[in-house]
């Protein structure tokens, strides 16, 4: 499995993403899932990848190319955000297409998504989830993060944490978080984390950070965050057990 | 949907459902699905119930009127828990087998799942989920929780705040800060939530409580809850670019 997500915010963008990729449970290797294909000064282009690894690789590397060879079409001459997630789209069903009969006879899953997120020179920065079908979603400052993979277990913290309005450090913080939360719930999903946040307009991705399961950071920010919940879970009141017994008398027939 | 879960602990037990159920997202209902079968002083017996809802009513309604009838066998003269848990084990089994092949015809998910929890005169507490195929599994110090239905949203604060050491106060707390955070991001896990806490050796409930949608104590947890993760996001130092940058060098090709 893998957990990428985005957030998109006034001040900017993060995409964060683990590492590890899984054929059966007996099989785990490290793979990693976020690319970065800006021109600095010009535009910033930051991919997430999920799903059956055959696929996004030789989506990946059909992206390089056509930049390599300067193909007509490609992420460095494209106009707008919403033509790059279309074009990315396209490559995925070329791909899906040529593969998808061999894979479905041995029951085997094709799908896969990708997280794309940046900002062009004279446009705003925009964040898209592209399915496996091609087509895509974009972020709004109503729903300001997406997600891909094992997606479950990392969404109450950013339910909670993440608006449009947050600062792009503290969504750094919450989207390593969301990752954390769920490698310890979901042995698919694990280390290193590899994170880019980008400040709207700056046009060059200044900060990013590949975090092992031993940094020092990661074990204070898991440790400060454990401490904070039992904190969090001790400073609510506990539960009034006479105003229920009053409230509910009789009308409370448990069987 | 559903989710269900139970909570053991040294000092007792915690069960706690939701309440909604659909037939599609434009067929929605409220179910209760937590269910006492206790005999006040003698044993402690409750169950929760998740999957489809014509199987687990059938093994309700049948595992009452076993007790009504005074069955050779029932939940009120069973000598331990776990021949309860076989006992309705083998009941679902019935029951299954009685309408799965009708369902199955027209792709009818018929699963269901069970959280058996109490204590019986002169045992420990015990706590059990039992699956559609009739086996079940028990909770232990090491793995003090079992959850059934949607399980993933509110795994992640059960994960980090109950353990076999946590009072059954705060683990009533820690199961209704699960449950809400399900029902924020499912909209098929809806109120009200009940729950049940239970003292060990007391042989009898005297704490229940449902929670309705707009009941002022989840409001007021649910804010305290909201409150002190953003806290807690906030209090965690911000990443180091400069400590990674240092660290990674060029050692860190990003495409």
């Amino acid at each position: 499995m893998t957990y990428c997500l985005g957030i998109i915010t006034r001040s900017g963008l993060v995409l964060a993403a683990d590492s590890r990729t899984n054929a059966g449970v007996d099989y785990i290797s490290t793979y990693r899932k976020l690319f970065d294909f800006s021109l600095p000064g010009e535009r910033v282009i930051i991919l997430c990848s999920s799903g059956n690894l055959s696929i996004t690789q030789a989506a990946i590397s059909s992206l390089k190319k056509d930049i390599k060879v300067q193909q007509d079409v490609n992420l460095h001459n494209l106009p707008t955000f919403y033509d790059i997630a279309r074009y990315i789209g396209d490559k995925t069903r070329q791909i899906v297409e040529q593969d998808r009969t061999w894979l479905e006879k041995d029951g085997i899953d094709y799908n896969c998504n990708f997280l794309l997120g940046g900002q062009i020179q004279g446009e705003e920065p925009e964040l898209y989830l592209i399915y496996t079908q091609g087509n895509s979603i974009q972020a709004t400052p109503e729903t300001p993060f997406l997600q891909i993979g094992e997606t479950k277990y990392g969404k109450p913290i950013l339910d909670r944490t993440v608006t449009f309005e947050t600062s792009v450090e503290v969504a750094a913080k919450a989207a390593i978080l969301s990752i954390d939360s769920t490698m310890k719930s979901n042995i698919s999903v694990g280390p290193p984390i590899n994170l880019v946040m980008y400040e709207t307009d700056s046009l060059a991705i200044a900060h990013h950070l590949e975090l092992p399961l031993r940094d020092p950071y990661l074990a204070k920010l898991r440790k400060t965050w454990e401490v904070a919940l039992n904190d969090a879970v001790e400073s609510i009141p506990n539960i009034d057990w006479e105003y229920y017994a009053q409230e509910e008398k009789n009308d409370f027939p448990l069987d």
